[in-house]
Order: structure tokens, then sequence, then C-alpha cells
């Protein structure tokens, strides 16, 4: 007999994230799922979230990190609800950390939750946590051929943020390419190209987020 | 009855593991696995080595992704056999993996088989896969917290190469604050700041690639 232990785990996944899916709903709380590689800055990416939104929508922050608290303090320091999941050894979150974690938001209070999962390009994008939609950055830094190398991230996302663009002057980053290759694999994404620590393209991800938020209510 | 999954994949790697290194012993070959973020440098980091090195010792490469051939092409390019796997969707490198390389490597004429590994901070510094010895490379541009985030990578490896310190002009790193906390996790490990680009720190890397293949003859 053989046993598929990855189809069983993620269908039991599956399972769980409809259970946080309907969740959500009942209380028409969105939840976005922002999935890169470690270093590309999703931590600053959701901090101008917050500062764009200023209090509507409402927020709340879930941190996944292999270990430590950083990120979450950081939140909880612009006085956003904010749970850190520390997974031990897991490269992912799951639909029943998640799950876990919304125990202890207020849901009622809320329209919106953000979810920084653990960094990596891979396994989080099998992982349906429930979320509304999912969203990926991809940094200057890191170069142009990030979308050949793990594809399955860059399809599986409705919009693909192209931090650090400050950086572009220093480093080799076709964005012609990027932008051409992203299309091909994920013509309906929306891509926006931004700078978190000098300000280019934050507009634009509030504008794009409140819009993502807005339906549910 | 609870089947442990994951101590019965770990303990069937690390038997595969161990075949691979009596092969390697028995041929005088040198294994070292490179670990990194996706977009850190660790194929530049390779072909820095490659021209260091020119022709002594004697290298190869297994590049591992989840798609694309892109990087072994690169490798070709230099006049070095170079393997390509792609793992369809797991996230690191596999000792069964490495195995089945090996048999397309004519190990008698090598003194030196660098693997770069998938693209991630996690997973890969789980599975051993009889390499001689692992190196990890952050880049500047991912900021001097990963220590804290990921630190079985870093507590596993020989050496950290901090790569892409051309970029320090432009990104909020603290060396020093980096260099404590790697410290405080693996108090052996050889530190090296580089710059594929500048060159700072290549001689350096050469020096202890050089120094880690030469005993194994």
């Amino acid at each position: 007999m053989r046993i598929d232990v990855k189809k069983n785990i993620l269908a039991s996944n599956n399972s769980l994230a409809a259970t946080n899916r309907e969740r959500l709903e009942k209380h028409g709380v969105c939840m976005v799922n922002l999935m890169a590689s470690p270093g590309a800055g999703k931590t600053s990416v959701i901090m101008r979230a917050i500062e764009g939104a200023a209090g509507d929508p409402a927020m709340a922050v879930i941190e996944g990190d292999i270990a430590s608290e950083i990120d979450s303090l950081a939140i909880e320091a612009m006085d956003i609800p904010a749970l850190q999941i520390n997974t031990g050894g897991s490269c992912h979150l799951t639909a029943a950390m998640i799950g876990s974690a919304l125990d202890h938001l207020d849901l009622e209070a809320l329209d919106l939750v953000i979810i920084e999962n653990v960094g990596n390009l891979v396994c989080p994008a099998e992982f349906d946590l429930g979320e509304t939609s999912r969203v990926m950055i991809s940094s200057i830094a890191e170069g142009h051929d990030k979308p050949y190398k793990y594809p399955l991230m860059f399809r599986e996302v409705e919009a693909v943020l192209i931090n650090k663009v400050d950086l572009a002057p220093y480093c080799d980053f076709d964005m012609r390419q990027f932008r051409k290759v992203v299309g091909e694999l994920n013509p309906k994404a929306t891509i926006i190209e931004m700078s978190c620590t000098e300000g280019q393209g934050v507009e634009e991800w509030n504008h794009w987020l409140a819009g993502t938020a807005a339906p549910v209510k």
C-alpha cells in the first residue's frame, strides 16, 4: 500500500482553510496572505499598509516565522493587534495555525487581516490558509530570474509587488524581462513597483489593498 | 498508531547521505552544500569560485531548482560539468537526488563538487546530502535580522558569506549586530564579507574553499 502523505496533508489543510474562509465571511473580514523570500520586505510592506489605512479598514496582522517575535513587536508598536506564530521547523503556515490565531482576534471589530507568511518562495504557495487574496513580493536585489525558478508562487497570486526599486541603479535587474515572464505566468496579476523606504508605489499598494478589502463588507 | 513521517523521511535521507559520503571519500572528492534565500547570489558565488580555482581543484556543480535550467547553463558556459536537478515542487534537495546526480559525474577526475541547493533558508538545513561542508549566503539586502528568524541554517554551516556588501551604503544593515548574533549561534563559523560584482572578499572565499577541498585528497 502506498500512502500519499502530501496529498493527505493538503486535503486536510484545504478543509481547515474552508472553515477559516467561512468564519471570516460571516464576520465580513477580508484576509490577505503575503508571501516572499526572506528579507524581501514583507514587514515593511505591511507597515506602509497600516500607515496608509490609518484605521480604515480596521486591521490586524498575523506574523509567521520559524523563530523570533521581532515582526509582531514592530507591528504592535503601531497600535495594531499582532499575533506571532512560531512554526518551529515548518517552512510555511497552515490553515490550522491560522485557525488558532483567529481565535485570538475580535473579528467583529476588524475589516482586514494581513498574514505575513514564513519567508519562502516554495511551500507557502501550496497551502491555502482561507485567505481572500494572495500577494507576493519580489525584491529588486533578488534578480529578475525568480519567476522562472519559482513559477507556482508567481502563478498563485493576485498581486506581485516589486519591492526595493530604490536599489535598481545598483542591481542588474531587467524590469521589462521580469514583467514579461510574470505576465506570461499570470496575466491577471496586478504588478506594483514600490519602495518602502522612498515611498514609490506605496499609494498604489494601499489603493489595491483597499479595493480588495472593500467588497467583503 | 502514530506514524512520524518527518522522522522516517529524515532517517531514510541520512542513510542515503552516508552512502554518498562514502562514495565521495573513496574517490577523494570534497562536496560543498551551498544554501541561501532566493536571489542571495549562490550562482555568482560559485562562478567566482570557478574563476578562482582555474582548474585546480577540478570542479563540478550540481544545480538544484524547482524549475528552469538557467543556472546550469551559466556554469556549463564556463566549461565546468554542471548537472541540473529540477525538484518539481520540493523546497530542498535530498540525498537521493544527489546520489542520482553523482552517477553522471566522473568522480575520479574531480576534486570538488559544489551543490547549489534550492533557494530556501528553512528545509535545506535539515537534509544531509553527504556533503563535506556546508556554506550559507546571507545578502545585505535581506537585512541583519535573518539569524534570529532562521537560526537552524546559521547553526548548521561552517561558513557564512555576507554577499552584496556593495549595497551596504543603500541598505539599513547593521554588520556588527549581524556578526554578533551569528557568533552566538555558531561561534566556529567563518564569516566572509563579499561582493561578487565588485570583488571584495572573493579571494578569501576562494582561499577558504581551497582549504576545505585540500585535506580530502
